[in-house]
């Protein structure tokens, strides 16, 4: 097993509601069927879809909240972290921590998009984020 | 806020046996503290960490259970999925679903590793895996 992850699914209560948050983040994608909406995230794939189909697909029992999985977002300056976390409550996410300086040296804030999904919005000053958008740890 | 995700962090109740998981699947990575390691996964990053610690930086509530997010790693062929759920299991994940043939025609299975986050290993004959690993919609 190669080491990369090549889709991640957000299970949604409201298809239109998360399509709509994410576009107006900014991001265009393409659904096959009206039911599941592929966005093209670098290298890898980002889903959204019916969190019930997701969780029958995945063979879980869904008892709803957190799953333990948070998603990050790394800008290229501070004031980007910033400028993101105002655009996604624009968009109608939630701040759940605004930007603050980290222990580790960085500048984060987290946002929660309209299901409930967690992405952290960070500069982390070691990490390097190339020209196409992908980060590397070096 | 561009198209891209930069890094995807999975809660761990015990770091140990969720990085010997990911080792025993040939992943290997970095831990600048002995309690959060980050792996290098194409133009991204993967990290395990403390879930209890995951959930307070995240600013979430942790109800236990499946969050609505499902991973999914794409193959070249078929066959490589069946691999690949072996492999999976013979590291200490669970078989969720063994490889079965998909409504959309392409072959899919599911693990969960040692904490229960699921990856689904798929062959989608209509996404393109490049040399370099990266998974596109054409």
């Amino acid at each position: 097993m190669d080491q990369r992850i090549s889709l991640i699914t957000l299970g949604v209560a409201d298809f239109e509601r998360a399509r709509a948050f994410y576009e107006a983040l900014g991001w265009s994608g393409e659904s096959p069927d009206g039911e599941v909406m592929f966005f093209q995230a670098g290298g890898m794939i980002m889903a959204i879809w019916s969190r019930e189909k997701l969780a029958e697909d995945t063979a879980v029992t869904d008892n709803g909240g957190w799953g333990g999985i948070t998603l990050a977002y790394n800008t290229r300056s501070p004031e980007e972290v910033d400028k993101v976390l105002a655009q996604a409550e624009a968009a109608g996410g939630t701040i759940a921590r605004p930007g603050t300086t980290a222990v580790w040296g960085g500048y984060t804030g987290i946002f929660l998009d309209p299901d409930g999904h967690a992405w952290e919005v960070a500069h982390n000053p070691g990490w390097t984020i190339t020209d196409d958008g992908s980060t590397l740890l070096h």
